[in-house]
């Protein structure tokens, strides 16, 4: 619906190009630099902050839709990867606040050379769109041998994820040096920002990997409706919200951690969980809701109340059996099965067309931010292996990555400045 | 946005399906039959009928989102294909509606029967779904044989078409017995329309491809803003509109052309077609332009004026060559190129994750309705061939699809029924 409500973010010159173009003259195009005023008050009209002593896209209300993608940096000059950091953060301060790439964008400046802007977000607003970097432990070392000068900076708990039981990782979907998740509430907009980061990254970075998101299926701000994931269940109630009063240590990096360039940054896990929903679809509704441990309607626990009642671990149901069930979803889950460990969840529905054997390939691309990789850990290890949580038998953890999302910055800073500036 | 604004559709039960369950008693679950009335004027509140004369979906003003799949029968049996299209039609007629699939959708019924509904859109609005049926020529014979007893049903016309210069088409991607287009402004009820009828189909059909489309790259009502493709250009500007005077004449199978069955529906043509966006991105903006024929800011032909402006393919430019270049694709895909042929395009934007080679696989999901396929052919052998349209070098066709799609239906009627029933 964005675009017809839309806004105009972008003064676009309209038939000046067509003049200039049909006249041959290289000079009758002018700076796109004035914007127009919202007409009307559109939520997706009033961007996000990029600016900020954390990163946006992490505690920001999750937006409707996503494009991440994961890249190899190609480049091994120091140099060269400070200049293309410099870049995508110059573009990403013009892309979340709803402007083109560039002074000249996409329809100015010469014609005889190639738009700064690839175009295809020319006249919607900013979307809500948010662009959150981190850097891999391969962008730090490879094959044992320290990259871009970076000997010695890699935090100790940056490194790659343990297997866990159960784990079919693709390699090409595994790793990668640097990741960008684009959110908004316009998937154009969201794959506009990658698209244009992608293509400033040439000869310096390529794409690993990317991956569409439809559907958010978490909620990160108690103001919001909780989605539902491809198994037909609400997901993401119990999750850590912004509003919770131990979100800071569950999600931020704190000055006793260290290192000193990641305070006020956080650790982010990318998994890409693949659903066998054919045979989830097969299974009696009880059957499902005694899987993840609530009610399928409603989303309230096994153990009563409306969806965001407490979990009442020690419950019992008429049967004297625990009402939410030994290796439900959300028992094994649960900060209480897990030494207290919390994250931070922020995954997206998708469908990525076909599995080859006549159903769709369709799952969750699980995005989770924490303090410490540890307490992802903690709770994947006791979800992981078919003797614990029930959902395994419907689930195939297909991609892994783990990130090192640095602190925000202001107004003059650059993404990973306390790192390589 | 749909999710935080939506409207419920559907009544849940809420606690009465824990209640159940924790009390072990299969019969506390009841039907959901009433429904909430809608408490604001919310446009995805409002559904597209599905019943008339013709099917919705081809005329309907192009919604956001597009999830399209072409399925293989595989079953012979013409009892088991006809009871699919009459299960896939009673689906639809809900589905569209706002409805969940089954009288006991996702939550109500019997709590030791697999739910009829898988659930992901309990709590969404109808978001303007349509369903989109089409039958292939691979419906009615293969191997030079007819299936289901449909020797001579056939329309002449329904073949696969013909190869066009520079095709590079995947089998895997490329025909197929039935498609179903299914669009909505809301990407999760799409998807969760295709995954119901998938798994209704389950041992009389299965998925041969599916693909989804994050933005309309066309306009198909004179009200619609037009949206842009990956290119970065408005696309769809100077296509056939609802309001068109002739737009019966182009868009549907009259009873001059025949067969019975399919007077009133209209023929689908649908292509992957992938764009080489990063050989795109270094062509300069005015090499852009006079590719395609429009500036890219505003729109407007090369030939002046605004987006709306008539295309003047005689004009001139200063330099006394023709303002819309001999080559560019305005030109070539004009009706006045090809004898007064024209289509009704309904197109997606798409990104598939990454083309292996560092970049994003991204391009357009080109659908297109006709009253004959000729038309399509016509048009695209005129733009087919790297000598004539200017634009085939940044893009490939890589899927073809033809499907006959049958008029609408009443109150009692099924998906080709007039074929079938």
């Amino acid at each position: 619906m964005t675009e017809r409500r839309g806004v105009s973010r972008r003064s676009l010159l309209g038939a000046a190009g067509v003049g200039a173009l049909a006249a041959g003259a290289a000079g009758g195009y002018a700076v796109a630099a004035t914007r127009d005023e919202p007409v009307a008050p559109d939520p997706d009209a009033v961007p996000v902050a990029f600016e900020g002593r954390h990163q946006a896209g992490i505690l920001t209300p999750a937006q409707d839709r996503l494009h991440f993608v994961v890249l190899d940096v190609t480049t091994e000059s120091r140099d060269e990867l400070v200049s293309l950091l410099k870049e995508w953060t110059q573009a990403a301060r013009r892309l979340t606040q709803g402007n083109e790439v560039g002074v000249y964008g996409a329809v100015a400046g010469t014609p005889l050379a190639p738009p700064e802007d690839t175009g295809e977000a020319l006249g919607l607003p900013a979307s809500g769109l948010t662009l959150t970097i981190g850097f891999g432990p391969s962008l730090f070392e490879r094959d044992g041998k320290a990259r871009f000068g970076l000997d010695g900076r890699r935090p100790d708990e940056l490194v790659d994820l343990p297997a866990f039981s159960g784990d079919r990782l693709d390699p090409a979907l595994t790793g990668g040096d640097i990741a960008i998740q684009a959110c908004a509430n316009d998937p154009q907009v969201a794959v506009h920002a990658v698209r244009n980061l992608v293509r400033i990254a040439f000869g310096r970075a390529s794409v690993r990997y990317s991956q569409l998101g439809f559907g958010r299926t978490s909620s990160t701000s108690a103001a919001q409706v909780t989605p539902r994931n491809l198994f037909g269940f609400k997901d993401g109630t119990a999750n850590v919200k912004s509003e919770d009063r131990d979100v800071d240590d569950v999600v931020w990096v704190q000055g006793s951690d260290g290192p000193d360039w990641l305070v006020g940054g956080s650790y982010l896990v990318a998994r890409r969980i693949d659903m066998r929903i054919e045979t989830w679809d097969r299974e009696p509704l009880a059957g499902q809701e005694a899987i993840i441990g609530r009610a399928k309607g409603s989303g309230g626990p096994l153990s009563g109340g409306d969806e965001h009642a407490a979990i009442d671990l020690a419950a019992k149901g008429a049967d004297g059996e625990p009402a939410i069930p030994t290796l439900s979803h959300v028992r094994m889950a649960h900060p209480d099965s897990n030494g207290g460990a919390k994250i931070l969840r922020r995954g997206y529905n998708f469908v990525n067309g076909t599995d080859g054997l006549g159903q769709l390939a369709a799952g969750l691309f699980f995005i989770s931010f924490q303090r410490s990789p540890a307490q992802f850990v903690r709770i994947q290890r006791t979800l992981a292996g078919s003797t614990n949580d029930a959902l395994n038998e419907y689930i195939v953890h297909r991609s892994s990555g783990l990130f090192a999302c640095p602190p925000g910055l202001g107004a003059k800073g650059f993404w990973g400045e306390g790192l390589l500036g």
